[in-house]
């Protein structure tokens, strides 16, 4: 999966972009360029990329075996082991002797930045997300194939929600199974499990309750993990166990013809917010945009909320790579409520979706 | 759990340290102040705690009917809930006006930093911590009694391991039992799982690998989670599938000496670097000091390691509430290794531990 020319790339951005280093710490900025899942530590795991010269990453000792084992070990990187008494952050300032301009992970911890900024005091801080951004968002085909094995991995388990999802057992039981099917469909963790059953179907990030789910109720189910791959599955469906509330099913049709419809709108050259309006006119024509309040979409990759925002404001033109959620959503407060989601990315003729279980409401 | 006056307590030392605020966006900071849990996203969650006035709280409006089920609800402190299209930045800075100096959490991302830099220009940066460790590291009576279930739970996990460990069975095939295990205990999460065996027990932060267990190795196994409570366990045994190499019960004994004296060492008064000396000298005067690569452990409590680091050139004093690993090892590369480790409380009267189970070699 991991492309040791990634490197290089991210060293001509580096230049291009006016910074003289990046300073990657551990979080999806570090896995991306040098494939490295490094654990969150106290202890500084750093990969400093120079706008010229060698890389190097400096590591605790005893994260050198877990480095070694990674891919970034096959980078030809130089690994800097710091023992306990040492001080890592001095070691990178001497090492990159004078420099104006740094870019830091996106994700860095400020118990890192605040230290960077100590022994480097005349380097500006930004984010390394300005260079890298541009790299992220462009998925490589190898990229796209991972996405799509990842959305086949979610669809498998949404393909077995109907068998789970009953009236009487509470969310937090089915969000259990769901759970160990997202293990047992490939993925190596589970990143959220949403189940949103009647009034809670109306708060788009609930999580799972002790709440019984009764018959005739709405059930959001907004499912995703991270593959062994590294990358991230996100899908919704909406579930109605028995038959819906009467203003539920119109609702749902807009709801369904509104996410279609951004997902038609995905070409090279449109802008990320007009892929937004293409879902939220129609949301609105039918009279319901004050019910959804969330953006339509977040890029995912690595992460499962990256660059590019699908979100009014955000000029960005599509280009073929781009992946990203298309998820509009109708939520009618303390009563009920719908999203319909895939993850979708743009190619040289249009949108192509990663999720493919039918979106006509399913009806249990 | 959550007591409401910590907050008061947390304004206080604020005042005192000379801050004009604290910034706490998700994680353990925030997790302390205000008993919320807050999800790590791109989009802003931040308790802003003003030295004087009244402390608020910067909620995307998706995430509100989250952070009103959590203890921070019952704190009193304003909601402030902010859309797609704000920016929430500005928002803390116009209502903060002009402050000399801010906290920020430890964990704070560099995508947050920077851009209250931009916002606060006149502020200068510190770390939350400065001000959150005095009171973090001095546990309460209910923090003490949340590690003690928390060492209870990891207890009956290693209680079990001796089942679960046999010769012919992959690390990784028993480190699946043993995250289960701790699942099935009690624990909200696994936070690691390290089975290493024969040469990996000479790699002290080895996680699990495909390698298979063979007769008469020691095996080094290292667990924890965090309970439903916010409290994390962390205990340490090594065990021996069959009778161990011939130098390997001799220097075992030594370690278990020498963590002994370290956990002797323990009252109030005494440093941190002295206690990690009472293991380390005894471990040297065997000819094992290079074996030793490590400190001698490090705090815990909503984090796994949190201050007081155990550590050489620390020279902290105890004091009642300190929580923390004692955990020496013995490390032969390209050979095996040993490690014991249990979570100590300071009392008045000295340490007690919070792990029980057998430090003799087991020999399976």
């Amino acid at each position: 999966m991991y492309p040791v020319s990634r490197l290089a790339a991210v060293q001509e951005a580096t230049a291009k972009g006016g910074l003289d280093a990046l300073l990657l710490t551990p979080g999806p900025d570090l896995r991306y360029v040098s494939g490295y899942d490094a654990k969150p530590l106290e202890r500084l795991t750093c990969l400093v990329v120079p706008a010229s010269g060698e890389p190097f990453m400096m590591v605790p000792r005893l994260e050198v075996p877990a480095a070694q084992a990674s891919p970034a070990a096959r980078l030809g990187l130089e690994f800097v082991a710091w023992d306990e008494t040492d001080d890592p952050y001095a070691v990178v300032a001497a090492r990159l002797g004078r420099v104006a301009r740094v870019g830091l992970a996106d994700r860095m911890w400020a118990m890192s930045s605040l230290r960077f900024r100590e022994v480097l005091p005349e380097a500006e801080q930004v984010l390394a997300g300005g260079v890298l951004r541009e790299l992220r968002m462009r998925k490589s085909p190898a990229e796209v194939a991972a996405l799509r094995e990842a959305g086949l991995a979610i669809d498998s388990v949404h393909r077995r929600v109907p068998e789970l999802l009953r009236a009487g057992r509470t969310e937090r039981e089915v969000g259990r199974d769901i759970a160990e099917a997202i293990l047992a469909s490939g993925h190596a963790t589970v990143d959220f499990v949403i189940v949103a059953s009647g009034p809670n179907a109306a708060s788009p990030h609930h999580d799972v309750s002790d709440r019984v789910i009764e018959a005739g109720e709405p059930v959001v189910v907004d499912i995703g993990g991270q593959l062994h791959n590294g990358y991230c599955s996100d899908s919704t469906r909406t579930y109605c166990v028995g038959e819906p509330p009467a203003d539920f099913a119109a609702y749902y049709e807009v709801l369904r013809r509104a996410q279609d419809a951004a997902c038609a709108a995905v070409r090279p050259g449109v802008s990320c917010e007009s892929i937004d309006a293409a879902a939220r006119d129609l949301i609105a024509e039918a009279g319901y945009g004050e019910a959804f309040i969330h953006r339509t979409g977040h890029g995912i990759g690595i992460e499962t909320h990256e660059e590019p925002y699908i979100v009014a404001g955000n000029g960005q033109a599509m280009e073929p790579g781009f992946a990203f959620s298309v998820e509009p959503g109708i939520y009618l407060q303390g009563r009920h409520g719908a999203r319909i989601e895939d993850i979708v990315v743009c190619t040289e003729n249009g949108g192509e979706r990663l999720n493919t279980t039918p979106r006509d409401l399913v009806i249990l």
